[in-house]
């Protein structure tokens, strides 16, 4: 936790007040912070700001705002992804939003087991949002959208979201092409499942104006995949 | 597993036997293969093949090469980390391992809980270099070095592992240079635990010869920077 993220209703009095558990614990247990000290607080999609400690109790810490910092630029990229297994899910969400991808979209694809879509975590996204942001320094949640059914997205959504300064970009290990590096333009990437878009798959969405790119010969997890690939994109 | 890694005295005869409880499970309950089916077989450190099924029974399958396939190059760097808590070590070493790195050293420093150097992973290494193998179709594992002791390692050893065509990039978040992109030498790269190197450690490095570089402001996971870095690196 880099910052201690706040809904806005926390912070709306002079002293803003951190009475979250997690929060509470690992500011007073993990960092061991006292009054007088500082910390940095986000206010949900505010702004960020460095604070100090005026006071607390058993439960509650009460801090007051010393001086704005800025906030992390996004990248410009919207990441699609072939919803993983629940565990892979979170860390997937987390690592997203602490790299600072703008949106999110999770599809379903032929590998994708139909299972995965009841998970629980699905309903607790914002959480892991939250965790992400916390990491990174950042305020701002992106926005995340859930497809369950791939053709409708490649055919009536995808084409919508692909522009001549904007091309989308498919991560396949048996591409001929390598995936561009250090581009200077906004993108969308899409990562398939384990064991990857089967063909029928890979052939839609070129038809509906991907390019299909490898990175490299070795074969990636998701996660693996996400935060290399947007390392090697927006160096 | 995108390669099932049998060790060496596994390989030897005509038929080779696929034999461990992991490796048999994902070959007939996972994959559904069948005799006459073809997977890949890597013998480790090695090499590796398309290989047939020839026979299978409750407990074993046996298979004969086919063809040998080309091994996935590895990435001229060596990792230095941090140890990280057990359940980030054991992703940490698969993901190295699977992206190709070439080397991976762990290290002590201030903000590394004692702790951790008594965690049974640390015994386990090896398995979670086979999973990141078979994840990424390599048949070579790296060698893996620990050094318990941070002050020893940066003026001893480090110093020996700098050349000035294979420099060593220390990511650190505060630092004022952003790290380089797409080099086309080799390196060390060296990331600090959760919290991040104290400043002590960050000078000692230094003046040891690491470059210091940041990543952009957004503060990673250990686990998130590695696959990042090595993107941004080597793309």
């Amino acid at each position: 936790m880099n910052i201690v993220l706040l809904q806005p209703e926390d912070g709306q009095d002079a002293f803003w007040i951190i009475q979250q558990p997690r929060q509470y614990q690992h500011i007073i247990q993990h960092l061991k912070l006292n009054i007088g000290d500082q910390l940095k607080i986000g206010i949900r999609n505010q702004a960020r700001y460095l604070a100090e400690i005026k006071k607390i109790d058993a439960e509650k810490i009460w801090v007051q705002p010393v001086q704005e910092e800025t906030i992390p630029a996004k990248l410009p990229v919207t990441l699609v992804v072939a919803l993983p297994r629940p565990k892979v899910l979170r860390r997937l969400v987390m690592d997203s939003v602490t790299l600072g991808v703008d949106k999110l979209i999770l599809i379903h694809s032929y590998r994708v087991d139909k299972s995965y879509w009841q998970t629980p975590f699905l309903q607790q996204l914002d959480h892991y949002v939250t965790l992400g942001l916390e990491q990174a320094g950042d305020v701002h949640a992106p926005e995340i959208q859930l497809y369950q059914r791939f053709k409708p997205f490649v055919e009536d959504i995808l084409p919508q979201m692909i522009q001549i300064d904007r091309p989308a970009y498919l991560a396949h290990p048996y591409a001929e092409i390598a995936m561009p590096q250090t581009i200077d333009h906004a993108c969308t990437i899409i990562i398939g499942p384990e064991g990857g878009f089967i063909p029928y798959e890979v052939d839609l969405m070129k038809n509906n104006g991907c390019q299909v790119y490898h990175l490299g010969n070795r074969i990636l997890r998701t996660e693996t995949a996400v935060s290399y690939l947007l390392g090697r994109l927006f160096a």
